[in-house]
């Protein structure tokens, strides 16, 4: 399984919305295309969207006709425009634009900065492909042989166009030969542990027990859970991590019952910019996502529903931030600060 | 709408498994009809399936043919075996069949066993009705105008043939004018939040926001939730309360922000025989209630689910238990003695 593959003049994808009852591929070669699948999430995952938008700019850039320089980097700002506007919370898409906003500015004539773009789409997909394998290597030394772990909403392949990140953490800890016993909640409302992790799971042959996220206290309480195991959509620079709703949940039970709780992301995931993870914008979702499951009504006509999409988890329920620059301990910020 | 009606040579339930698509009444006229509903969760809820189980003795004990006391006695054993057997950690189910066994003790021959079997089913039924009564209106006390509530599962009428317990409570609150913000967790796997819950409050004309059960925390740490409360499946002698699963991940969150947490319960819930609540038997039910939500399949094929439908919740997380006898608060034990 490939999540994303460059082709060139396209960009082909799984469509992570109709997994794991298909396996559907989907080429899009305009970057209407690609701000479309980040927005109905047929791709979705901070690396992975990030990945996805810089591609989406070469391609927007590629497509752009004129040989004008001012016309041209005003078509390339309503591209990058575009596909930074598909979602708010994962700070990946924002820094994408950075970088290909930069580059664009220093060519010498348009055909030199659409290779360029070309260029640093493909560094980008590199980059997160070696970064999350880094953090595969590094958080897999947080497991022993033996351990519960505990994982929430979707990180692996899928979600970060590599390794994986938490999830990744996982696969290659069992890789290693460690025996674990797996945990993924299903991540309501969109159930990406459900479908996403557990199908990520499967192929990897990784054994796991999936649970309703309501199940997590019960397990920790049974001293089932070593650890949990989560990714971030983005860290701000004290260290308070943006992540899937739950996440935050999830901390304050580790928290209660003394196990520690480790986030995996790259260092492209955090936001040096915001003091404060009460900064990060929260993005609310159609509250049809938790009245309906798959589609399907759950709850009666007319439910008012909340569908916040991430939540908060304050630094100090923060064991560690694993990134390919290395596991940043307490005091976060301090650590954050030495990998900027 | 009546959650259970007594029909005399019938009983009448709504099918709560069918709720909220359609309002479908089950006529059950067998005590195996009875124990067929309570194990298909047809009709659910602690005090609920005790009520049925009264009622499907009375129902199971007149459909006895012999007079002879010591084969009517036998028979008798069989149909309440039959009905205990059903579920295992709501303790209604085995008080009742306590009640019924002592009836059933007393008297002089067959035809007055049986009517007085009727006569206690229906006692038990009225007592529950009066008791939840009670619990909404001492329950109601502990609700200020303009609190955020939050609850979880089902403890409306549907759950308690009566007015329900905690859910009993929120809507009395709404009809002495309070204005609740009410947050109703889905409550997976079987969503009776988001089913039932929804729909009972609908139904009462109180407003509500229903959420995912991941979403708990983020919406305390807002500040949003002035007090939890929920029902109970049982109590031990030590305070500390089976219920449904999820129930002490939100005790965990509303003591990490200093939320009030209440359970509400009629007396009949408490289980004075167990010293702690850890020896209540916690009912595992089937992988594909987590595996498939409404019979749809959300997991890939092959996936391991583990689905415990209760959890326990420490005395030390609950502030009190609302019963039909009194609130009861710390020492919790010393309570629950007193009400005994």
């Amino acid at each position: 399984m490939i999540a994303i593959e460059w082709l060139c003049d396209r960009l082909k994808i799984i469509d992570q919305s109709r997994l794991p009852h298909e396996e559907v591929y989907l080429e899009l070669s305009g970057y209407q295309d690609i701000a479309r699948a980040i927005r109905d999430m047929n791709i979705r995952g901070a690396p992975a969207i990030g990945v996805a938008a810089g591609y989406g700019t070469a391609l927007g850039a590629n497509a752009i006709k004129t040989t004008d320089m001012n016309q041209f980097q005003k078509e390339l700002s309503e591209v990058i425009e575009t596909l930074v506007s598909t979602r708010p919370t994962a700070v990946n898409l924002f820094r994408v634009a950075e970088r290909m906003k930069k580059v664009a500015a220093f060519g010498k004539d348009v055909e030199e900065i659409k290779k360029a773009l070309t260029d640093e789409a493909v560094k980008i997909h590199f980059e997160e492909e070696k970064a999350t394998e880094k953090i595969s290597h590094l958080g897999a030394e947080l497991l022993n042989d033996g351990f519960g772990v505990l994982t929430h909403c979707n990180t692996g392949p899928l979600a970060t166009a590599g390794h994986g990140t938490a999830l990744g953490v996982i696969i290659y800890a069992h890789r290693q030969g460690k025996k674990l016993r797996v945990f993924v909640t299903e991540t309501r409302p969109r159930c990406q542990g459900a479908k996403l992790t557990a199908w990520e799971l499967k192929q990897a042959g990784v054994p796991f027990t999936l649970i309703t996220d309501s199940m997590a206290g019960y397990f920790m309480k049974r001293g089932e859970i070593d650890c949990v195991i989560v990714g971030a959509d983005r860290i701000a620079a004290n260290g308070y991590t943006a992540n899937k709703i739950g996440t935050y949940t999830l901390a304050v039970l580790a928290n209660a019952h003394g196990i520690p709780f480790y986030v995996a992301a790259p260092t492209t995931t955090i936001d040096f910019s915001l003091i404060s993870g009460y900064q990060i914008p929260i993005e609310e979702r159609s509250p049809e996502e938790v009245t309906h499951i798959q589609g399907m009504r759950i709850a009666p006509e007319g439910t008012q529903a909340a569908n916040p999409a991430f939540d908060i988890t304050p630094s100090q329920y923060i064991t560690a931030i694993i990134t390919e620059k290395g596991i940043i301990k307490h005091p976060l910020g301090e650590g954050i600060g030495r990998v900027a």
